[in-house]
């Protein structure tokens, strides 16, 4: 009745050259970090690494929020984290929704026996702030949500007027910044986002496993005047939070080597500094950029609405996408992401997160990527590579 | 407003021994394993590696069930996962508690709506049978839930009459299996069993950050007729299933580097073999009771329901719990666990699990408990480390 027994061999993966929607490569600092001997939960040493990561995480996100926690799962559960401790069944919140992880939020929101206001943009465009304040004016919802960095579309929201809109009522401001978090400006404290949750996989180069969260005070307030308890135990920030404060109360046991990881790629990040990491990561989304238009390829969003992280490419007629994702795996060792939703079959997800944004990666994809259009009878305009250089040489 | 950078050095923990409630001490192989090059969650090579894992769990648990998974979250994320897939708000179950993973249990099924019905013992006791079986036919509980192995107390509990209690009404038998999966027999298909969780860090030795769950074609077929989605979206293993399945279908960023942690944990459960694994675990719990006892120590469960894992050593009277534990960590480098709840103060939990369980952490640590019991004024009635002796020479 029960199961053979498996013999497999050693798993010795090659390095990916990882230019998808993450995870991103990753520094030989971290893994080496991450291999440390492991502590248990309650051990002194590993109660003041976690002192360490709140300090770190504070300065990323650029917020003096006491509750700046690293959730244990990867960034979705930060993402439900987020809105199971926020939102209470019957409340109304208006979610931004103009790629997947909008659709996500009011699936999310819907399961909690809370009500999705939808704002509806298409698949590449921005919010039209009218249509969210509208919403806001004509309801009773508490929370605003949206997705900074939308990781599906490549689309930058900006946020300022949205906290101008839940200023008209003292509502939350909930903000996905999985895709920018370590390269684009998040600024908690600036932007006055009461919500704002992350993942550890894109701009902070680290491997995927845990969902970096930060709640303003008022959201704190919110949590503690709960009518119900979360529906989930796992996620509960109030009783997480007595882990990572003061009291260090038991809760479940952290995922210990994740968490030596994390610290260590907030370490690089402190190292660099914010401002410097935006303009490496920006200088390189341009670079890249000139480059895919010189060869004939279209950006899939405007210029002034992109993100520097995650680059939604057109796919030109007649050209097979999977089979070039194939061939750029295949002979590049270069992982790229497919469309997701509307946009399958429709653009490349390229990304250049974190310590995967260099010149060299952006120079490696764009000759890989004339090498394998040839191959699909796509008629090359000018040199990508060219054009990327002179952006370079300009600085 | 925002928050100073930090400056911090290098985080460079020892190698502590960790012969507590978990984590246990990782084999060099796993660590080395979970430091190779990150893929892609959707990389044809990690596509790969979740089907070696699939097959290797359904090894370790001895079930053919097809939905056999990590969970991206540590053992609490299994607990979550099981119930808030196997029960719907309205529905009953009965929950075995005697530790404190069993109220833990009835805290998560309140939260879901669903009505826990208890069936106490002692912490330390195991949970009477005929006392289950009196709450189950007076109820209309759908589910029967208990812990093979609890982790806060010690005890063993025996599963078959819980599973002939459930059929009396085809109900579903649900089993914590944190603290027995790869040391005890968890023999899921021969128990009967519909849902079972575990977790990486205890007798697997895996860092923790993983919960592998199983469920029966019944539990999926529950699964499958709910009236309403689970309340959590992370951890619906309706959608889950579609990505661990032929589907692929993107659900979230599996955390990756932890499952090549736990490829190679389970590779080596298996090349030594489950049969191998058992007994090595119960030679060394005996050779330790052998040593405590020896020592004028008392154990707090009884001898035919004791944990071969988890040992609760009860905490003799002008002996100060904490100091003990101080000095084992900081002078022995050795890791011992507390009691928890009403255990608190008078017992230690000591582990010896996976690669933890071998005589010569159970000579370390009975010779270090000796000096430091001698330091508290208790007087050793007999050698620990000679009974311990004697036990391995007869072997």
């Amino acid at each position: 009745m029960a199961a053979d027994k498996p013999n497999l061999p050693e798993f010795n993966p090659p390095r990916r050259i990882l230019l998808g929607p993450g995870p991103s490569p990753v520094d030989e600092r971290v893994m080496r970090a991450m291999a440390a001997p492991v502590l248990g939960h309650l051990d002194p040493l590993f109660l003041r690494l976690m002192d360490d990561i709140q300090a770190l995480l504070r300065y990323v996100f650029e917020t003096e929020n006491r509750l700046t926690i690293p959730v244990s799962g990867t960034g979705s559960a930060g993402m439900e984290a987020t809105v199971a401790n926020l939102l209470e069944a019957g409340d109304e919140i208006v979610v931004c929704v103009n790629g997947y992880f909008g659709e996500r939020m009011c699936d999310m929101v819907s399961r909690l026996g809370a009500k999705p206001l939808r704002v509806e943009a298409e698949w590449g465009r921005t919010i039209d702030v009218d249509k969210v304040r509208a919403a806001w004016k004509s309801s009773r919802a508490s929370a605003l949500f949206a997705v900074q960095a939308e990781t599906s579309t490549g689309v930058l929201q900006p946020l300022a007027p949205l906290r101008e809109i839940a200023d008209e009522r003292g509502g939350l401001l909930i903000v996905d910044t999985v895709t920018s978090l370590g390269a684009h400006a998040v600024a908690v404290d600036r932007h006055g986002i009461d919500g704002c949750y992350s993942g550890t996989q894109k701009a902070l180069s680290c491997p995927p496993g845990l969902a970096p969260v930060t709640f303003s005070e008022r959201a704190v307030a919110k949590i503690k005047s709960r009518k119900a308890k979360p529906a989930s135990w796992y996620l509960d920030l109030g009783l997480v939070a007595n882990y990572w404060g003061s009291e260090r109360t038991y809760h479940h046991t952290a995922p210990i080597t994740m968490n030596y990881a994390l610290r260590e790629a907030l370490r690089i990040v402190a190292e660099e500094g914010l401002e410097a990491r935006r303009r490496r990561h920006e200088l390189n989304h341009r670079a890249f950029v000139a480059g895919v238009e010189a060869m004939g390829l279209k950006m899939h969003v405007a210029q002034n609405e992109r993100l520097w992280t995650l680059n939604t490419v057109g796919i030109p007629d007649g050209v097979d996408d999977a089979r070039v994702r194939r061939r750029l795996l295949e002979e590049f060792n270069i992982e790229v992401g497919g469309g997701l939703g509307t946009l399958k079959g429709r653009v490349w997800r390229v990304g250049f997160m974190g310590s995967g944004s260099t010149a060299n990666n952006v120079f490696l994809l764009l000759a890989a990527l004339e090498k394998c259009l040839l191959g699909e009878g796509f008629k090359i305009h000018n040199s990508g590579v060219s054009a990327a250089a002179a952006i370079y040489s300009k600085e």
